[in-house]
């Protein structure tokens, strides 16, 4: 166990979307929200996946809806406790630890903000180890782990809680009612014990970012080149250097699907590359061929700092460089290809892991 | 105080029928749900408004969907037990009686249905005195009643419960799970105590339901007209006897909007008609001007039988008497008109009661 303070928080919300590929909300956005509820209710404690007791309660907490109104409609702080002290009155017993279901700049914060005005630990864990676009798409769900009850709360004081027969069912209704909320909403789910927890989740998640975030700001104070600094503090890939062309994104309210395309520099001149995203980067193309998809991490990052450009604010001009980090090895199990592989979001390709283009050192 | 025995089951759903306008599902299936609940569950005791105590806690349960689905996906029966516990269990507390919210051949059904297998009695009381196409559509709005907390069900074994700022956004939230599970679905809402309920209700409903079907049924075994017999029963005009000629429909998911024209026969010939609805018949046109609107009851019946034609089930060549029923005098209050009235369905003229249209004997 280790606390976060408030001056970790700069390097968790950096690394965290940077491990967010594309997704999972602005690292900026989330930072200020957690630097609030850590001044108001003093360090959370980090603890381990292996310090939660077998039979203590465990509730995560996000915020749903896509990005691009994720970063209009600013989270006022309040509807999250709301949808967390719901879940908890509906459980009618005592939540131990706050957790985040997926890494993000938003998502990862959230929960640190929970657990500082709860007065409760965070577990050093999360649902996806990067960031999905849907609700089932969380390694709980191939341990059977049920999404609901479920508490779903907007800024405006409307609430509901769900019971769902499986997680898709979950996703289906709670994504109606986030479109219904304005295209964003703040959410309690996947309560879970100790001992469901610890098989199911991706562990060291909040550590990982952090020390993402720090490799990346270390090389940026020390003139080093931070996206190298990035890749030397976790296994991945530099996949293309680039400047965007064209960026194409719609909105439905539920998601914010789109693609970009980018004209090589350096050593990628001469070969053009398009990155497909819902919500997150799904698939990254470079000539048409694909070099690396879900459930593989793709993320854009601008290319002289390496902050990481989530897919609202990709646009014409920035120079990036992207990168492929590969997926926690649950997700590539047969069971987490069907899951969230790239059949499962309209591809006809299958999976082929990014890991195969890391230079040996690199490959685990 | 008296009971709803088996054999009282026909004429309510017969008179809840008229009295649902076109809407409020299909007296046979709500005929059949209610039957089965009453030989498993004996009588059920049928209560006046002022029969239940100031703290008395009183749930109204329905069923909420457009009719065109409703009649394809006939509820288990189930569900609504299961949603009605789901929001006593929410509640904390024990529910006195049971109550309808609209009056219509399923709606009017089921909740005798429920009080027959909770061995709870039923309120002679509704929250419309007909039925309207959405859920804040109710008299206790206009009293500040809020329809949540509120449980939804479907037959999958989905659930939710809402709690929402107002009525308005009850309905938004409610309609897109309902869409969601398949478009139709069963709720418990507008949890009241008694004297919340005795100044907001429609009182009398399954009462007047049950005379409007024992004068129709009597007639039909006496040979007399039973469309007469109806109007013999209860005020109302006779507005048009026709031919359908023409039906468009469309179902959404959420509710069946479309028209229907008729050709008149008898008194009526050689004047054309027409009746525009949305789950429930809304206006009336004669010629092109409206002669009955919202609030006011518009039904059509059968011209030789009574048996009234809900929304779902018009078609082509059907021989059709169209009655007029005056509304509740709440609906007709500004407040009630700018909750129901033509107006808020999108109508450019003002109302102008079906009352005016009567017999001088049958106006109040």
């Amino acid at each position: 166990m280790r606390n976060i303070e408030l001056a970790d928080l700069e390097d968790i919300a950096l690394g965290a979307a940077v491990l967010g590929a594309g997704g999972g909300g602005d690292p900026y956005v989330g930072k200020l929200m957690a630097q609030a509820a850590l001044r108001a209710g003093g360090p959370v404690a980090l603890i381990g996946a292996d310090e939660v007791g077998d039979e203590d309660l465990v509730v995560p907490v996000a915020m749903m809806g896509a990005p691009t109104v994720m970063v209009e409609k600013l989270p006022s702080g309040f509807e999250v406790m709301q949808a967390f002290g719901a879940l908890q009155a509906y459980l009618g017993r005592s939540v131990r630890a706050v957790m985040s279901m997926e890494i993000g700049g938003l998502n990862s914060t959230i929960p640190i903000a929970v657990a500082a005005h709860e007065g409760l630990p965070l577990v050093d864990a999360d649902g996806m180890g990067r960031a999905f676009p849907e609700l089932q798409m969380v390694t709980p769900t191939l341990h059977g782990v049920k999404a609901t009850p479920m508490a779903i709360c907007d800024e405006k004081g409307n609430a509901a809680l769900l019971e769902t027969i499986d997680n898709h069912w979950t996703e289906r209704l709670a994504r109606s009612m986030t479109v219904d909320m304005g295209g964003a909403a703040m959410i309690a789910l996947y309560p879970m014990l100790g001992k469901q927890l610890r098989p199911s989740v991706v562990r060291g998640s909040i550590s990982l970012a952090q020390q993402v975030g720090r490799a990346i700001r270390s090389a940026r104070v020390e003139r080093r080149d931070p996206v190298a600094g990035l890749l030397g503090a976790c296994p991945g890939a530099l996949l293309f250097e680039g400047k965007i062309q064209d960026v194409s994104r719609q909105t439905d309210g539920a998601f914010v699907r789109g693609r970009v395309r980018l004209e090589g520099i350096h050593a990628s001149r001469g070969r053009d590359f398009q990155i497909e995203f819902q919500n997150e980067n799904l698939v990254a193309l470079c000539g048409g061929e694909p070099v690396a998809c879900v459930p593989d991490l793709i993320s854009t990052l601008d290319l002289e700092t390496a902050e990481p450009i989530t897919t609202e604010r990709l646009r014409y001009g920035l120079r990036v460089a992207v990168v492929g980090l590969p997926a926690d090895p649950q997700w590539t199990s047969p069971a987490g290809l069907e899951l969230v592989g790239p059949e499962r979001f309209g591809y006809r390709f299958p999976y082929r892991p990014v890991r195969e283009l890391l230079p040996a050192s690199g490959r685990a």
